[in-house]
């Protein structure tokens, strides 16, 4: 056993799993042993190497397993996560351990320091090799208030919505890092006049919540809610751009398509699942039961809470808590036709919106169609994005011994339509 | 110039562009040098290697590339069609015109022939790594039907389908190659007491031809229709199974998931699209005019003839001239958001059916929702598919100097739900 656990004691004065880094300028961030975040990042005229984050570091794990420091069969000197996250949970198990000595135990100091980089020197880049992306419909709230407002006086949920997961397959190949900016998209949506052809002007974000297969699983082979944990590795943040007049004109009878191709963004830092371990409360109870493939005992969603800032100016903090479907029965759903998972497989959880307006997860929603604009402290009003707008999402969790968990952000600037 | 344009002429006296092969067996075969599909195989305990097909045989050309025999820096030593796929159009151009000449003229016999290997000893693997799959939805006559039999005594297309070219993401992990068994997929169904679990009871097939990317494009940027052969590398056939049962009680609001995502099956051979030069011909006209940015002059679609054989038995032949949108529209519309193309992104043109009941793409319109079942030789029916059934998709293509492309087959048979 280490001295760390003798060396620090949590609250309650039980001993705590982490003890403190020897990493300056760590105390008190959410970036600190309880988290460790991995990530792909570019130094210079370096190749991408993967990370891990601690404070405002990113610590190189190509360089830390080619120095014999952590071992992963090689799987951290790729370029991307993907190898490393196919291994599997042992291997993720074994691998955080260690970082976790060799970043609070003051005889490894001499060896690692040499391989933290600070962050503000660093260039970030799409953490993994995206396979299938699929995002869900899982808010009760989005669901419904998307209904309202486009369904007027129906009934806001389909009869469906509470029996199946919702969900379906985004564009892989566009899922872009964090700070990448988003063009605005062209396309065709309705008019008086019949359909026409120009930048899109009601362009929206959707908050998500992406949760990164590592373990794969064959064609035909079920995943049961019991071995979510096995598969998923961890947790971006998403921000599902949408362009809700292209999307309104095509989506039927097959779904969004152009609407929301044009570009994805994710965090640039995954959160494995271990750093969220305090996080999972239960989930809002089912009713009407759901099928007995979807039952998962017990019944627990993670307990994130997230920010928008809209240009700099906080406008909506959703809360993930609340989500009616969760992320294992998300995947059992997704793998009940027997349908197989890949490494890099990337599914979220659709827009997260809690039940008062200022948690909604999109701008349809917090400006109820565009009816209602949003008000900011300069004076100015939104309805939809303008060129130039920034919006970034971040979101924290419960740590362990009271710390609290960064998820990182997801960031992008509107750039005009070409 | 080589001799073979002075050996042998084509109809009308004019020289041919291709001479007679050398290769024994070959003709008459609608696998002649005026096709030469590519395809990725294994023979014996070796690993995957690309290779192209003449008559009944699989040209090596790993081992082509490796003994100088053709040169397109090392991509055809990959184990998969993406490196060679990406070379652009130029290099597809000379790679096939070095071919044409390698099994053409005599001397080069002895070299070459050792690289050929018999069909009957390969196995054929997926001949590409699929980056994105999408599916269109542009039969006018499949969209007619599918909505008379599922919205009864309204218009049958929506008012978006002749502006649109509907389409969709679907899975691209679960995307496999002819031969490949089908599990039956399991799933949610409506039921009058409610929802129920269980294994498709009306799985159905979706015969469609599907289009390969080469050439990659960059995010923000769209492909004019007119870049369509400068991206698009060839063409697969394309069984896009469908549990519709699974599909009926999920698509709404966000289209095809679990009903489509557990098997797509394409063609093991690629037929490049300088084969199917001799089969563009005028696409139907378009009435009301399309957008700007669909427009393409020529209009042209292909003229393929699919076959659908249920047990060995032909039970219908959809004609694929008569598509109302063509595949370098569905280019354009798919990037007009600039969403950015992958080496190696599918899409599919959906189920290609024509006005007759034999030349439906889909059991669930020739059997117009199971009411009517198919009546086979041997006196048995069927209305969707059974365990045990075998679905076999071919097509052919008018060729040059009146001979004949066919584009390979895509079969596969169902097995039991697990």
């Amino acid at each position: 056993m280490s001295e760390r656990t003798e060396r620090s004691e949590g609250r309650e004065g039980m001993p705590s799993r982490h003890g403190m880094t020897w990493v300056p300028g760590v105390a008190g961030s959410p970036y600190g042993v309880t988290n460790l975040p991995y990530g792909v990042f570019r130094h210079g005229e370096g190749e991408p190497r993967v990370g891990v984050r601690i404070g405002d570091f990113a610590l190189d794990l190509a360089g830390a397993e080619a120095a014999g420091l952590v071992l992963a069969g090689g799987a951290l000197g790729e370029p991307a996560l993907n190898a490393f996250m196919a291994l599997g949970r042992p291997q993720w198990t074994a691998v955080r351990q260690r970082l976790v000595e060799l970043l609070t135990e003051p005889e490894h100091r001499a060896a690692v320091e040499p391989l933290l980089v600070p962050l503000r020197e660093v260039e970030m880049a799409l953490p993994f090799e995206v396979a299938d992306y699929v995002d869900f419909y899982s808010s009760e709230h989005h669901a419904s208030n998307v209904g309202q407002i486009f369904r007027p006086g129906q009934p806001p949920l389909l009869p469906n919505w509470k029996h199946v997961p919702i969900g379906y397959h985004g564009r892989a190949g566009t899922v872009v890092v964090s700070g990448t900016p988003v063009i605005r998209p062209t396309g065709q949506r309705a008019s008086a006049q019949g359909p026409t052809t120009g930048a899109s002007v009601r362009l929206d974000i959707e908050a998500e919540v992406g949760f990164v297969v590592g373990v794969p699983s064959r064609l035909g082979e079920r995943v049961p809610v019991a071995d979510f944990a096995d598969h998923v590795f961890g947790v971006v943040l998403v921000n599902d751009w949408s362009a809700r007049d292209i999307q309104a004109w095509e989506y039927q009878p097959l779904g969004p398509f152009l609407g929301k191709s044009f570009a994805t963004s994710v965090s640039a830092w995954v959160t494995p699942l271990e750093a969220l371990a305090d996080a999972f409360v239960p989930a809002p109870d089912q009713d009407p039961p759901v099928q007995d493939y979807l039952r998962d005992t017990p019944h627990l969603g993670l307990d994130l809470t997230l920010s928008v800032e809209w240009n700099g100016e906080r406008v909506t903090e959703p809360p993930f808590a609340g989500m009616y479907w969760t992320p294992a029965q998300q995947l059992a759903h997704l793998t009940v036709n027997g349908a197989s998972l890949r490494t890099g497989d990337l599914y979220a959880s659709g827009t997260v919106s809690g039940p008062e307006r200022g948690q909604v997860g999109s701008f349809l929603e917090l400006t109820w169609g565009g009816s209602e604009p949003v008000k900011f402290a300069d004076g100015s009003e939104r309805t939809f994005l303008e060129d130039g707008d920034t919006v970034t999402i971040t979101a924290t969790a419960p740590g362990p011994d009271g710390t609290t968990v960064a998820l990182g952000e997801v960031t992008g600037m509107i750039l005009p339509a070409r």
